[in-house]
């Protein structure tokens, strides 16, 4: 099993950060601890730590124009949660397991994420939710 | 500024938690430290802790026939996330703060939660996330 370890963060789908920072930094009080662009995902991402080095964090992520999956995702469902990600000690294992267990998974091989490398499984597999597990780089 | 200390739990709403775990429990390897049912809200819940005691929670919640809302939901949108719990050290505090913020939110006073005292913030006011915040018992 891939025993995850822990939640690694939850993501929120936002159509503009700074905006959404408005309410997450400005009105709750969480600050970032970093918001960068990660072009190979298409993407801007606010990294929103929470509880310290063992804690969780929220990102807010922004498509960029080019990112034609999750720019389907805001016009379809609007802004919001988008998915949950769980490190876990090994992809490679994880993703053999999985593919063994039947599964659903969009990844043939790990891909390359903003916090490592990770696969993704799809909601059908995981009660509607989308479901990424990661091994931190 | 409420700051929240860290993510309490994430919330996955299912039709049948028994058919759930058989995927969170049997495949991924996460354990439920208790399945118990919560009669003031109508539900069914089971709690996957991970991280240890800093960490956080998947809750899986599964609605009974009478819980209106949360059935309402699985009609529209299906299984899937449905809301992220933040710890606050004060809810009292927390709520005249957002209420003072202009910050839309559902209880006029602390509701009583699985977990302890809480309140809801609209998505409307947290870019399309339904956002609980906790103070523990």
């Amino acid at each position: 099993m891939a025993k995850p370890k822990r939640i690694d963060h939850v993501a929120i789908i936002v159509r503009d950060i700074e905006q959404a920072l408005c309410f997450y930094r400005d009105t709750l009080g969480i600050e970032p601890s970093e918001v960068k662009d990660v072009p190979s995902e298409q993407v801007r991402i606010a990294f929103l730590p929470l509880g310290g080095p063992a804690g969780s964090e929220i990102e807010l992520i922004e498509p960029t124009a080019e990112n034609a999956s999750l720019n389907r995702f805001l016009e379809k469902r609007g802004e919001g949660l988008h998915h949950i990600c769980l490190e876990v000690e090994n992809i490679e294992a994880a993703l053999t397991e999985m593919k063994d267990q039947g599964v659903p998974v969009l990844d043939e091989q790990p891909r390359i994420a903003a916090e490592g490398r990770a696969i993704f499984i799809h909601p059908k597999g995981a009660n509607g939710v989308l479901l990424e597990l990661l091994e931190k780089a």
